[in-house]
């Protein structure tokens, strides 16, 4: 049975499964390995990811031998558990938005912004003690992409979000990942080690191009590995074709 | 919490998370309404599918309420447990290997084809009665490719596939989905409509080209939207942004 990687935070990680996405390079990454999960809210912050978070990730936690129910006398109780491998947390976007500008109502202070993440973490850490989380930060924004693409009617042509609000939250964040000792991906600041990063990375001066979403991936898949999630040390669900003897693949299927 | 679709089949559906696989397409589709679970075996025939789909599928019911350990007395057996939506059923290409070429051994008798494919429908409808099985009929192949891509030396100089071997499963795999009630798409027939299809669609003479896999995501979603499954239908989980009230956001998650 095969462990999960949840994918938890707002548009950019519900988008993730779109064309060149993040999301889906990394099932790609973990085929036959890990299912990954899909829990991205268009548009959330970390207030309502804390008020919605037990409800979005419930059911997500493995049960094995369901198969074979009535297995053990007293039901639930003797059955095994087995919690994800990974969460990322992937939040602030949103939580960054300008507190007078027209996503107001989106916007969370960023004392709060850390006492949530810090309470998104405690709340997975208590769930699933042995888990990984992973906090990625929001990334820079593109403030000319935001003007030219606006989300609603924006008469005051002034941007919504800017890249020094964006590099606040993601300072928080990375604060936060050392405070709480768990592992953070940076994408702020490694997006702007590349010229040009502005257009090449964000098609809306938000969200992600197909560039945008590899450097998700790589750094994403990177942390994983260092934590020992790769698909090199990660068990395959069932033999593979390279295990199977040709010359009599049945056998293969006996254990 | 949302329900699953699963894909179970062999390499096809293995690589459907890959650039612009047809599974991805699938999660990106049904966002925030359900999880697209990736059951593929690369190589597999549906002898050894047949051998392995208890363990396969195992854990892939979706169990509600674990949040709440110990919430009823007795355990298990009062939790309620919710069917996936649908599992797509795709084999064939590697049964129609030809017995006496290089790929023998994963070949399988189009009588025991048949029969493997009434047998997974009856375990599926089994396990959950209200699940729809969607089978998919094995892609046409382009013999040529299959000469220029071998997966093993191949000094025969014959290829492995023929067309009219793949076009013979899939009238089968049709034939069984008639027999059986459930739903086809028949992929040997459709990608053939097509001039040029061998090159279009198949990167290898076998396995499917970005276009290739835009056409199986189309056929898949149309068939599961045919039996009440597409976005306009199905929940979202937790409250769509433009449901949340920007006066006072908190409320929207109350319930």
């Amino acid at each position: 049975m095969r462990p999960k990687l949840i994918l938890f935070g707002d548009s950019i990680t519900e988008e993730s499964f779109g064309e060149g996405g993040w999301g889906s390079a990394l099932a790609h990454h973990f085929s036959r390995k890990v299912d990954v999960v899909l829990r991205g809210y268009s548009g959330y912050n970390t207030r309502w990811a804390l008020k919605v978070a037990e409800r979005a990730l419930d059911g997500l936690q493995a049960e094995e031998g369901e198969g074979s129910a009535g297995s053990a006398p007293g039901g639930g109780g003797d059955r095994h558990h087995r919690p994800p491998l990974a969460v990322t947390v992937f939040f602030g976007a949103n939580d960054a938005s300008l507190s007078d500008r027209i996503s107001a109502f989106q916007h969370v202070p960023i004392a709060e912004y850390r006492h949530n993440l810090h309470a998104l973490i405690s709340l997975l850490k208590k769930r699933w003690p042995s888990t990984t989380v992973l906090l990625i930060t929001p990334p820079p924004i593109d403030e000319d992409g935001r003007l030219r693409h606006p989300f609603a009617e924006n008469p005051s042509g002034l941007p919504e979000r800017t890249n020094e609000s964006a590099g606040a939250y993601a300072n928080a964040c990375v604060a936060v990942a050392m405070e709480a000792n768990v592992p953070v991906v940076d994408l702020w600041s490694k997006m702007q080690l590349f010229l040009g990063w502005e257009k090449a990375f964000l098609r809306d001066g938000l969200h992600l191009t197909a560039d945008g979403n590899r450097i998700v991936f790589e750094e994403v898949a990177e942390k994983l590995r260092q934590h020992g999630l790769s698909p090199e040390t990660l068990p395959a669900d069932l033999p593979l074709l390279s295990e199977i003897d040709p010359l009599d693949p049945l056998r293969s299927f006996e254990n």
